[in-house]
């Protein structure tokens, strides 16, 4: 089963990234007033059971795809309702 | 107007931070087959109207926010449908 975690820097916390892609969109001309950068991971997992696989998608990303003090993450599910 | 941009290596570019997410997913006992690392980048647009904030957005992802030879991007806008 495939899934799909949006890892984003939580409110309030720096993101120097962002920052960066919101001043060079700004020099391109574009409209921007905020810019916030994050990461996408798709991750195949065996577990076939929708259940199963976010429950284990989670323990991921307590444990190693997100930084839970500074990051929040969302966990979509291939074919699964949000 | 706020709209999400998922920006992932395209299939068969080669995905170092994605095999290093999967190799240490799999030490920490996941049962993971693939693993591939792309960016979210939400923007604000000051484009009120959905067709023209998307086509905004696209412009941005050509420009800057992603590699077109060697990523793909998909954008979604709050609100709006897919």
């Amino acid at each position: 089963m495939r899934a799909t975690v949006l890892v984003r820097p939580k409110p309030g916390i720096l993101d120097p990234q962002g920052q960066a892609v919101e001043g060079s969109l700004r020099q391109l001309g574009f409209g921007v007033t905020s810019a916030r950068v994050g990461r996408v991971v798709d991750v195949e997992v065996a577990a076939d059971d929708p259940d199963a696989a976010r429950a284990e998608v989670e323990q991921m990303c307590e444990q190693l795809l997100a930084n839970p003090l500074i990051e929040s993450y969302e966990i979509e599910l291939e074919g699964a309702a949000r």
